[in-house]
C-alpha cells in the first residue's frame, strides 16, 4: 500500500525527510511504502542537498495540499503563515498532517486540533519539540497511566550551547553569542532563542499533552538568557550549581477541587544542583524530564535540532499515520485513536505567578560595610522568606561587595516584598541579578 | 466503551496495575474505561496492598484468560511457565496480551509473535525492559526512520546499584551484594542479575525491535559482575572511567550484502569514559542509548524497576490496545498496525565474537622487574594489537607489580592471541582481569 507524501518546504529538515524517503533500505519496511509525490519550494532554481525530479517541485504549496496523489501533508516550511492556513487546508481536505512547526502549534494548536477532530484526521508534531528526541509520542502513548507532576526541560539548543560555553570558559554572553552565530548555532536574529520564546512555544506544547488541556502560550512568564552575566554563572558554579534555561510546567493543587488543572508554566534561567539529571546536558543537546505518579522521574535526551534528528522525528510521525492507516484500512472513515490524536480532556489554567513558590538566587551589589548581611537577612525574615545561604563574594572595586542569597522554597509574593525592602536599603546599590533555583 | 481487564498475578507489579485502574482521576481519561474483571492469584487469603472485591480473585489463571468479560489479558506473574502457555492461550482466544515478562519474551518471543500475527492480536511488552522508561514503544513507533547503529544500555538495576556503591565506596563486590540483599535491591538468589542473564534477556528484546529480527537469546555472550574486583573499579576511576554492566547490540557491516543483519550482541562489565552519557546513571536507575542514522544519539533514562514504574508501563500498553480498539471499532477483525505489532522484517544473525573489534582493559599481575612493560608491549605489537596506555599500579606485596593496559579498538582474535603470548611470559603471573572499554 503505497502512501503519497506531499512536502511543504525543502530546507534542511525537508531535505532530510526527502533523503530518508529516498533511501529506505535498512529502515523500517514501511518507509519503502512512502512515496514523495509533490514538494513545495520557494525557488525552483536553488541547488539542494537532495536530488529530486524536477516535476515534483512546485512553488505553489496549495497545489501540494490539493494534489489527489498526496495522502499525507508534511509541513516543514516554518513560520506562522502560510503554514497555519496550509495545515488547516490539508485537514479540511481530510488529509493527515505532520508538522515540525512549534510556533504554529503553540499558537494555533487549539484551532488546528478542533479542525482535525472534526475531520477525523491526525496532526502529528513529534519534530516540534526536542528535535530527534522521542518526547511527544511517549507523552501521548507511554505515560498516560500517570498523574504528571512536572515536565521540565532544556528544550532550546542555541541557549544551551551558549550556557555550556559560558560555564566552561567563564565567557561573557555577548561574546559566546557572537561565536555561536559565526558557527551557525545561533541565528542572525537570535531573539526567539535567547529571549526564551522558542522554549515557551515548546513547553506550551509539552504541557498541553502532559496535562491534556490547552495552555495559553501568550500568558507563559518567559525570561531568556540575554541579560545573564558571566559572574552569576561563575558564582553558581562555586555554590554547586549550573545555570540552564529551563522550561517548566508543573501541576499545582487545585484548592476548589474543580476539574480544571492549575499549572505553573514558565521559562527562565535556572540554577540546577550539579547532580540533577538535567545539569549534565551540554551543548546543543536537549533533555526533557517528566515526573509522574507512579512512574517517578524519566528523562529523554538527545540532539534538539539539526536536519537529521528533526527529519527522523518527522518520518516517525509519517510512519505512525501509515501504520494506523493499515490498521483501519477496511474502514471508510475510521474513528481516531485517542492516544495518537491526543485531544484535550480537561481545562488547564495558569496560576497567578505571585501564588507560586520557588527557590531563588539573588545577587546584590552592596557597600562593603559591617552589618549589611544582617540588614538583608532581616528584610527576608520580615517578609517570611527563609534563606538557605548568604555568601559574600569579593569584587574588584574597593568599598563594594557582592552578596549572593539562595532562598528556600518561598512564595513569590513574599519574595518580591523582601526584594522591594532590600532595594530600599541605603547600603544596597542594586539587586543585580535574580534567578530561579531548583 | 468499557474494556475488561484480566490480571494474571497480583504481586508488586500486579497490585500497582490494580491501583492505577482503581484511581483513574487525573490520569488519561481512557484509564477510566478500563475495568478490572478477573485476577489470578496464588493464594486467596494473602493480605494485599490493594483492596479488591473477593469475587474478582481466582487461583485458576486459565479462568481469567477464558473469561468472556476479559478483553485484554495482562500477564505479570513472571517465570517461564505457566506464563508462556497462558499468553499463548490468550492469543489463541483472540485476546491481546500485555506482559512484563522479559524472560518469556526473550526465549519464546518468536513463537508468541507468530501466534499473535496469525490471530491478529497485539502482544505489548513495554514493561519487560527498563521498568517505567518508555523504550519499547519509542523503538517501535518513534525511531523507524533510522538505521540503528547501536543500542547500549544499563538495563539491570541490581547490578547498577552494586556497581554504583562499589565505585562510591571502594567496597568489595560480595559486601555490597550482601547489603543490597538486605535492603531488598538484590534477590536471595541473585544469579540472574549479577551473572548478566537478566540484561541478556532484555538486550535480546531491544535488539529484536531495533533491528527488526529475532535474536537468539542463548547465543548472546554474557558476562556478569560477579567476578569483578574492587581494584579494577578503582583503577578504572584513576584512568577516567566508570565500570557499568552494559548490554550492547551493534550492527555489523554485512560483507556479503545479504538481507541478513549481522549483529554483535553482548553483556559485560564495561569501562565508560566519565563523560559518556551512560556513565552518570547511578543506583537502580536504567538508561538506554540508541544511536541511529540520521537521529544521532538519543537516551532514555529512568527507574528500571519497582511496582510504580513497571505498572506505569503495563498500563501504557493497555491504553495503547484500548486506543487502537477505538480506532478500529467498526471492523470485526481489523488488520494490525505494523508499528504497534512490531513483527520481524529481516533475519538477524550474531557474528562470531572472534571477528568483533573492541577496546579492552587488561590487568596483569607481574613481577616488578625492569623490562616487563617492554615484553608485554611487544606481545601486543606482534599480535597487531595497538595500545592506548600502559600504567603500572603499586601493589602491597614487594616484588609484585600490577600493570593495566588499555588497548585501542582491536580485533578480538588478535587480542586473544596477544593475551595467550603474555600469559606465557615468565614475568607475568596472571591475566588478573579483562574488561571491555568504550
Amino acid at each position: 500500500m503505497t502512501i503519497g507524501i506531499g512536502l511543504l518546504g525543502l530546507g534542511t529538515v525537508g531535505a532530510g525527510v526527502a533523503g530518508i524517503l529516498a533511501t529506505p533500505s535498512g529502515r523500517h519496511p514501511l518507509v519503502a511504502e512512502l512515496d514523495l509525490r509533490r514538494v513545495a519550494v520557494r525557488d525552483l532554481t536553488r541547488l539542494r542537498p537532495v536530488e529530486l525530479a524536477a516535476e515534483l517541485l512546485t512553488t505553489n504549496p496549495e497545489a501540494v495540499v490539493d494534489d489527489p496523489a498526496v495522502d499525507i501533508v508534511v509541513e516543514v516550511m516554518g513560520g506562522l503563515e502560510p503554514a497555519r492556513s496550509l495545515i488547516l487546508r490539508a485537514i479540511a481536505a481530510g488529509k493527515p498532517v505532520v508538522t515540525a512547526n512549534k510556533a504554529v502549534i503553540a499558537r494555533y494548536g487549539e484551532e488546528i486540533a478542533a479542525a482535525a477532530a472534526e475531520q477525523g484526521v491526525y496532526v502529528l508534531i513529534e519534530a516540534a519539540v526536542g528535535g530527534g528526541i522521542p518526547i511527544i509520542e511517549p507523552l501521548k502513548q507511554s505515560l498516560g497511566a500517570n498523574r504528571i507532576q512536572r515536565v521540565s526541560g532544556i528544550i532550546n539548543g542555541t541557549t544551551n550551547y551558549i550556557l555550556s560555553r559560558m560555564a566552561a570558559e567563564g565567557a561573557a554572553y555577548a561574546d559566546v553569542l557572537a561565536e555561536a552565530q559565526r558557527l551557525g548555532y545561533a541565528e542572525a536574529d537570535p531573539a526567539a532563542d535567547v529571549q526564551g520564546g522558542d522554549a515557551a512555544d515548546k513547553i506550551a506544547i509539552l504541557a498541553g499533552l502532559a496535562y491534556g488541556g490547552s495552555v495559553p502560550r501568550a500568558a507563559i512568564p518567559t525570561e531568556g538568557i540575554d541579560r545573564l552575566e558571566a559572574r552569576d554563572v561563575a558564582y553558581a558554579a562555586q555554590l554547586g550549581y549550573v545555570v540552564k534555561l529551563l522550561a517548566v510546567a508543573q501541576a499545582m493543587p487545585n484548592l476548589n477541587q474543580g476539574a480544571e488543572q492549575l499549572l505553573d508554566v514558565r521559562v527562565h534561567p535556572t540554577l540546577l544542583p550539579k547532580a540533577h539529571p538535567l545539569a549534565g546536558v551540554n551543548g546543543v543537546n536537549n533533555a526533557i524530564l517528566v515526573e509522574g505518579d507512579p512512574v517517578g522521574q524519566v528523562m529523554f535526551y538527545g540532539p534538539g535540532a539539526g536536519a537529521g534528528p528533526t527529519a527522523s522525528a518527522v518520518v516517525a510521525d509519517i510512519l505512525n499515520i501509515a501504520g494506523i492507516r493499515q490498521a483501519t484500512a477496511g474502514s471508510a472513515k475510521p474513528p481516531l485513536d485517542p492516544l495518537l490524536a491526543a485531544g484535550s480532556w480537561r481545562a488547564c489554567r495558569l496560576v497567578d505567578s505571585a501564588e507560586t513558590t520557588h527557590r531563588n538566587y539573588v545577587r546584590l551589589r552592596t557597600s562593603d560595610e559591617a552589618g549589611v548581611i544582617g540588614k538583608i537577612g532581616t528584610c527576608f525574615g520580615e517578609a517570611g522568606v527563609s534563606i538557605q545561604s548568604i555568601v559574600q563574594f569579593e569584587t574588584q572595586s574597593a568599598g563594594d561587595a557582592e552578596i549572593v542569597v539562595i532562598t528556600h522554597d518561598v512564595c513569590e509574593a513574599n519574595f518580591r516584598q523582601a526584594l522591594a525592602a532590600i532595594e530600599a536599603l541605603a547600603d544596597v546599590q542594586a539587586v543585580a541579578a535574580c534567578l530561579r533555583t531548583l
